[in-house]
């Protein structure tokens, strides 16, 4: 962890992917992409006969539950001690800088509990509808399995993600300062398809969706935003929910805060006003500088962050051809355009966005340049399709203070070394 | 397993989502969608505070990789012993009427090996690229992590896939006729970058594709599909591949059939011609009624299947409202149409396609209906986008008779009986 380092750089010079390319091939035995014959002469992985080669391999596992390999075992979601009192409230972190595409995958989700993971029992789960209703709905799972399904690839980010970073706590890695965050495909139901069966009354304005595990976590959500796009969803990319998911069934509020999405749901209240929650208001609110905080703040802002170089992605040669990744999402519609800069924010490049462009959803980017050895100061900024540009940190603070712990959408900025290291660091 | 039944039957009635939503509601105590006030009084699961709602739940798993919950424990890849004759060229299915959405979890992923899984080290991991080039070359896995990358969602289907429905041998669920099937975003390399290092002669026309195996695994690729789309994945659904799909590096060959997606993949030679390897001539080939076979049939044409109801995903209710979904895809591009028909292929209607619509990848579509609790032969019929129209298994015998096992992509049928059970039929 470092503090407000303010290194003195000079930014690695950029180019187009076919400008390196050529020059590389140029260089003869110094190929940065891959190697000339005399290195395959050299080198006994390709001029011998590998040992996987040799022998037959192990069969197909029966009735199995496939597992990454044996190499990958460092690929996993993990927890930071001192940052909560209890790991039924903890944070596993997903490991965003060892991820690619937009997908992630069920396994490596992040998870944030409020009382540990509920064990419902998908037999016995229920689904209440009641309050403002015409008639009070009792669904069981295979009940909600008999409605119309909708499918969206949607992110959820935790509104504390990147929190840490407000007074310049700098976790060493976008794995813990930006991996309250996942990317999935959901199946499920519509709310306004249960809404229509149960029958709104005309007061009807507000819901209260509460989870059933012990804290009975409850928020409330605008009727319009659940008659828009939210979901009871049952599924994950393809297959039934994790259980630190909320197994058998969730809440779904595209491109709205985390909590929001209410996990293990057994009920979905309907009322005229909202309920202001404990965790609507003691937490999950933004405490401005005058000491006055905004009532509610439901949209994901635009945001982005450079997953790889960073702290737990070194760069592992010396200079050339470099790919610098990263995801950029907004709770407010799509991604127009991602700029990288390796100045620290003095220069901005168009990163390239590549693979689906989804609503509500991540999406990844990429620069591909030709690093020339020097330090670096590694910044992404993500534009939306409403138009609003990722702020700095600077300006964040100018408007929200350093009271805040929630919704910080600024740019991160990464100080990528000579050595080919990568730390966390504050600019101003 | 059953062999050409011909049942009689009366089809279901269909109707509109809110039509039959309203006559539901309408019903009273007798609701589809959940249960009546009185329902609840009476189900001690929502009336009782339940027990995952009274104790702290299992807090986060310290640097663990998650697991599906222990209620989902039949919810995996199968294998069925008879049809191969050693684990290490056996086939682990996909259980597709348990999947929901467009996306494979990873774990769920069919596998079909030539000789096991090549245990290969990611450290010692080379792909040469050799024949007609300026410079061969020698990759590490770090080499290619240097080029730039693309993201694609991509069906894999091997051509072997409802193989065994030629000849009326119907196995009895869709995890076993159709689940040599999955579909994954992966993130990796396009060809065209790897040739363009290595520099094509004039006369390079074709690649061979060998893979890292014991049986040195490979297949013969035209040089117009290399370039257009092809590309050296390390990464599915955004982590590492899995060990059983070509850990660390597979060729990704989007639309054509599964084999020539050669895993672990260890060199690309280029040549004027194709090598007519073992698995492109005596395999993966189709032989027609003449006793002559077809050179080469690399587009997986367009298909569809209705995963649930299905033999292993049996209705649980009576009558009344029922979802039917299932998958459409095609090598040639998206799913332009998918048609349900409820008596066996006299009437059609169509299917609601939902969720994204991409270039050779799974779709997702679904037939809200009303089931009068009457038997019922159910089909579905995909059109894709060049206007190919799935065909029936009698028309494609008409052309290709029976000698076939490959490329089977006619019209399934399930015999949805009044008891909700469900059975592989062939209707003629």
């Amino acid at each position: 962890m470092s503090r407000n380092k303010k290194p003195s750089i000079e930014a690695g010079s950029s180019g187009s992917r076919r400008a390196f390319l050529r020059s590389s091939i140029a260089a003869g035995g110094a190929l940065v992409a891959g190697s000339s014959s005399a290195r395959a002469q050299s080198d006994t992985a390709i001029t011998q006969v590998q040992d996987w080669a040799r022998r037959l391999g192990k069969g197909v596992d029966r009735t199995a539950y496939g597992q990454p390999s044996p190499h990958e075992k460092d690929v996993v979601r993990r927890h930071v001690e001192w940052l909560t009192p209890s790991v039924q409230t903890a944070v596993n972190f997903t490991p965003l800088h060892e991820l690619d595409g937009i997908i992630t995958p069920n396994g490596l989700c992040f998870e944030r509990h409020h009382a540990g993971v509920a064990e419902v029992e998908p037999d016995k789960y229920r689904l209440m509808i009641n309050g403002l209703v015409e008639r009070p709905l009792v669904f069981t799972l295979d009940d909600l399995k008999r409605f119309p399904r909708r499918n969206q690839i949607n992110f959820l980010e935790c509104a504390a993600n990147t929190g840490m970073e407000w007074r310049g706590v700098q976790l060493n890695g976008c794995q813990f300062t930006h991996g309250m965050l996942h990317n999935v495909m959901y199946t499920g139901v519509p709310l306004r398809l249960l809404f229509e069966a149960a029958g709104l009354k005309t007061s009807a304005r507000w819901v209260m969706a509460e989870g059933a595990d012990a804290s009975a976590m409850n928020r409330s959500l605008p009727m319009s935003k659940a008659l828009d796009d939210c979901m009871i969803a049952f599924k994950m990319n393809g297959e039934a929910l994790r259980p630190e998911q909320g197994y058998p069934a969730r809440l779904v509020v595209p491109g709205w805060e985390g909590s929001l999405w209410v996990k293990w749901i057994r009920r979905l209240e309907i009322g005229d006003e909202p309920w202001h929650s404990r965790e609507e208001t003691s937490k999950y609110t933004d405490l401005l500088a005058n000491g006055k905080s905004r009532r509610f703040t439901w949209e994901m802002d635009c945001k982005s962050v450079i997953t790889s170089p960073s702290p737990q992605a070194p760069v592992k040669h010396k200079r050339g051809q470099t790919v610098i990744t990263g995801l950029a999402w907004s709770g407010r519609g799509t991604i127009a355009r991602v700029d990288v800069s390796l100045d620290g924010g003095r220069n901005w490049v168009a990163a390239r966005i590549d693979g689906p462009s989804l609503d509500k959803s991540l999406h990844r980017f990429y620069y591909d340049f030709d690093w020339n050895g020097e330090a670096v100061l590694l910044q992404s900024r993500a534009v939306d399709s409403s138009g609003y540009i990722q702020p700095t940190k600077a300006e964040l603070r100018q408007v929200r203070g350093t009271n805040s712990v929630y919704h910080n959408n600024s740019i991160q900025t990464w100080y990528l070394k000579k050595n080919g290291e990568v730390e966390n660091v504050e600019i101003s």
